[in-house]
């Protein structure tokens, strides 16, 4: 491996200046580098168009390592046939300066050309806990999310990698990938961080319509009182499902994909909210041609 | 991650001694030390009974690398059913003397309770690769050696891993996983260690009866015949397949499970051994109980 030109940095006043990479070659070097020089490296992988649930992994990621990768690649196997790839929302300009100020001390902006070029053969799969939840909806989606987790992991070498609960599935299913594959990583799972009306921030929410950003706010107030009920003693994993299902199905522009109550460890579904054992309420619900995903774990004392 | 009781060593008169870890944390620590003082580690995986073939890949993996690195773990996922993961060969004290011996700074001899623990969910997959020669007679084979190398790469952090001709289409499967997976890890392959009559060196070498072990060596002599014929011209691969089958079919404990001439990186099967392309000869018979494998790569100028 060989440093081509040097790599292009952002400074921002008062903020360590910012490395932006392109080529996975040079991170790679990089991420050994900055290992070799005692450096703790913390990796928050996204698909760009950084809102402030990146922003707070980024600032998570800060306050434990000296160096903050942050890599942006709207990954392309974790789309399914007819899924949003093509139009995933792009601001490239927009993220670096985000990146720069939230703290980024390396941003990797690789080509998919490079991370998965003609004859790409390689996939990562993790059996059970793929194919539920999401998995139902989206059959290859987490092997496109952990394999190119992986990657990301050899190309960064972190000691921490960052990721948001909103995707409670994505989480599990990466935590068991590293612990199975033995990466020399701790994965950290930092919370969901919504807008002030409770929708929880995502890349989508800039595709709905204002009466399907309205529709939206049900998906958090649901689950709100979907916390209430259990807090209230209403413990049975139906009851609380068709709760859910009923409020969400009042909105106009909501479809629901799939309502569930499971372990969340095991996402395996659970008949009844135990004491003492976190339960995952995770849903999927359609606004137009929007799909948006939200979850709450509960733990009943 | 913390070490528990130091690590045992072995120590033979004149060479380094070696440390003998089991336990996969303790080893993933070692290797990060190794890495941290600037050693380059060279890893050596083998399922133990080792010969010549293996202390070959120790001796060269010494040349470049201070810490060497010799795995034994006989890999339960990669044996299929009624394959003989039970009767495989295992003789540790006699490996920990040759390990040292050879030049080993560390064995990793792990459980397979810790590396497949209760609940392994997590499995590494070459598409295509995988699914010819060795791979239609072993489906499950090579998903159990790229998960496994994976696990290993990751717990001892080598800078290079050596691998054995013998094992040839391994050799292109690992090579494709690393690339494709960004392991930040340089494959190197060594030649076929032939015992002086010609059979390739291989731990279930012992299983043979005098007759079978006898009739084995057509495997070596077809594939030289077969070299001869491409080097006077004859290159046709359907010529060369049954000139081989021909000679090993007049072995009376010798059944075929196939011999191939295939492009020696695609595993493409080949009309004709064309001038300047690494064409591979590979071949697969049982002798009794036993299944060998051996292996010629021509490139005709």
């Amino acid at each position: 491996m060989r440093v081509g030109a040097p790599a292009s940095s952002v400074s921002t006043s008062g903020v360590t200046p910012m490395e932006i990479i392109s080529s996975a070659s040079e991170m790679q070097l990089h991420a050994e580098q900055a290992r070799m020089q005692g450096k703790r490296i913390g990796l928050v992988p996204t698909m760009g168009y950084l809102h402030e649930g990146h922003l707070s992994l980024i600032a998570l990621a800060k306050k434990s390592c000296e160096t903050v990768v942050t890599s942006i690649f709207v990954n392309p196997t974790q789309f399914g046939p007819g899924e949003d790839f093509d139009r995933y929302p792009r601001d490239i300009e927009r993220d670096k300066a985000l990146c720069a100020a939230a703290g980024t001390t390396m941003l990797f902006t690789p080509e998919a050309k490079e991370i998965f070029p003609d004859g790409y053969a390689t996939y990562i799969s993790v059996d059970g806990l793929s194919t539920v939840l999401e998995g139902k909806f989206r059959p290859t989606h987490f092997r496109g999310v952990t394999t190119v987790v992986a990657k990301l992991l050899h190309l960064t070498k972190p000691h921490k990698a960052f990721f948001g609960q909103k995707d409670a599935q994505q989480c599990i299913i990466v935590r068991k990938m590293v612990r199975d594959l033995c990466f020399d990583t701790e994965i950290r799972v930092a919370p969901i961080v919504r807008e002030k009306d409770g929708l929880a921030m995502s890349s989508r929410n800039v595709y709905l319509s204002p009466e399907e950003r309205s529709d939206a706010l049900i998906l958090s107030a649901s689950l709100r009182q979907a916390e209430q009920m259990a807090k209230g003693g209403q413990r049975r994993a139906a009851d609380i499902i068709s709760a859910i299902k009923k409020l969400i199905e009042e909105k106009r522009t909501a479809a629901i994909d799939y309502v569930a109550v499971v372990n969340a460890e095991t996402l395996a579904p659970l008949e009844m909210i135990e004491q003492g054992i976190p339960s995952l309420i995770a849903l999927a619900v359609r606004f137009g041609s929007t799909r948006l995903i939200d979850n709450t774990i509960i733990t009943v004392e």
